[in-house]
């Protein structure tokens, strides 16, 4: 009798009904975001879209980062003033409140820390936070909406930052496929699509690729088992801890709506989702997978992207006379 | 008798009340686009934000012509592939339908005939019409959704333009506060913009500036009564013509909107829209406005914004392997 009490308890244990799947999967669900100061996310978006937070007032976070394209450029590595080509590949911003920390080597602790850094980056909107600063403080409706926001017309870079944090933190996708099934929906996948999600389990891609974002939580070496070549000379988070070990050391990537944020890798080398797939097995865990397999694995993270955010364009108020101009050089 | 009848018959048609504001005053409000084929309208949405119709496949139509900002870019020329400086400012996208016929020259007739213009341009979006369609041919999404627009899956440019044009055909901006004018809302402006429309038809602006449009319809030598000084060498009109008499000669703009579309003129040169109006007061028309003149008439020129189109951004569909990959230089 025993026994066979034991038996019935293993057996719904893993039966990974649609009771369980949330808490035993070791993918979790996106929620939707909220608590959020709607007030701030209406200023964020503007500022989002807000071109005279460059230099040359034509590029914007939408640039890098087009909620039109999962949050990307789908560029091997981003055009930023002068078209200067940037150092490493645009991650999306899509989820992305929920990384562990903001940049591919994770030097900004979040959303709000990593907002001000395009701004003055020479390499991409190429202004200052004086001059972005100075511009909002010229145009009057930003004067009011940021007092109304933030209690005083007192604007700062650290207020930019924190509207468009604000902003972002509305842009999840939930209910994918993938999500539909773990909260119990069991035809929300294909068969094929449940064999390369156990696959992704048992080939150990689970072990750094999993939580909300299926990623996003730790950092590890690009060439874990045998060494990644690329003509990109990032060193990664070293450049952060000024340790040696932690050199060619990422942050490792959502896998959330991965289907849409092609090229791949920390360097876009790669464009297909297959071969990339393919690469990190070999490279990372040391599995070569077979043709079957990868395709597989594949097809369960098409499973991953989500419902996207309507995002309605906000209108930019226009500038005063006291606007300082573009500077196209 | 006679006479006393006269006098109240001359005392009705001028007596400016909303029912004859309508058709007697020269210009025409604003009505909202109709008649439209909502399934071309969202196809051509996707394209006027689609990236990939340019050579980098970062600059898309709403690169130029940003409908956060007025449908226009603010700047004094635009910035396209390879960070080439335009030769002449954007015009606004916004009620282009409306224009006698687009570009500053006139150059082509119709908002179709223009939209697949910027695409193959060296200095906009540096693709070619054949790339272009080869792309779009890549992406099954967009297979299906001209097959579903056009009745069959032939991806032209001609139906890619005829797509974008009739997206464009949605950009009108009803409602300005002169248009609830018009239609006998006598609160609609205050003193100060009455006097300013006064004197805009007084000062013989009028004459060109009419219609829907207030402008858009003619076409006229920049420079009229005396000559227009600019460092920029577009020729206007006579490079369509092939007419020595229609050196620059231009289309005249549309004043809708001229709030936000800042800096004015086709070189983009000056970026006060007072200061503007006093040139164009003296060069086009022989006057020589007062400050308080000036005042007047630019006050009553911000009557003419209007309500903004809601733009929800598109969610793109994603390349295939059969793609043609972007090209940054």
């Amino acid at each position: 009798m025993k026994y066979i009490l034991l038996i019935i308890a293993l057996t719904l244990l893993s039966s990974n009904t649609y009771a369980d799947r949330l808490t035993s999967e070791p993918i979790k669900i996106i929620e939707p975001a909220n608590n959020l100061n709607m007030g701030m996310v209406e200023l964020g978006k503007k500022l989002w879209f807000e071109p005279r937070l460059s230099r040359s007032n034509f590029i914007s976070c939408n640039s890098c980062h087009n909620l039109a394209k999962g949050g990307v450029d789908n560029l091997p590595s981003s055009i930023g003033h002068e078209w200067t080509i940037g150092p490493i590949n645009s991650p999306t911003v899509l989820n992305a409140e929920l990384n562990i920390a903001q940049f591919w080597n994770g030097r900004a602790r979040d959303l709000q820390a990593q907002a001000s850094g395009p701004i003055d980056n020479p390499k991409e909107m190429a202004f200052t936070h004086t001059l972005a600063v100075e511009t909002l403080n010229s145009i009057p409706q930003y004067k009011n909406e940021f007092t109304k926001v933030f209690g005083n017309d007192m604007i700062t870079i650290d207020k930019v930052a924190m509207a468009i944090a604000e902003f972002e933190k509305t842009l999840r996708t939930p209910n994918s496929p993938f999500d539909l099934w773990l909260k119990g929906d069991d035809n929300a996948l294909n068969q094929t699509e449940k064999d390369g999600y156990k696959l992704f389990k048992e080939k150990g891609c689970i072990a750094c690729h999993s939580g909300a974002l299926v990623g996003g939580s730790t950092y590890q070496k690009m060439g874990l088992i045998k060494p990644y070549y690329t003509s990109n000379s990032d060193v990664g988070r070293s450049a952060v801890t000024g340790k040696d070990s932690d050199k060619f050391v990422f942050k490792v990537p959502t896998l959330r709506n991965i289907s849409l944020t092609y090229p791949y890798f920390h360097d876009g080398a790669v464009w297909s989702l297959k071969e990339a797939v393919i690469i990190m097995a070999d490279l990372q865990v040391g599995q070569k997978l077979s043709d079957d397999e990868a395709d597989k694995i594949t097809k369960f993270l098409h499973s991953l992207t989500g419902e996207h955010p309507k995002v309605t364009l906000p209108q930019l108020p226009p500038s005063s006379a006291e606007t300082p101009k573009p500077n196209m050089h």
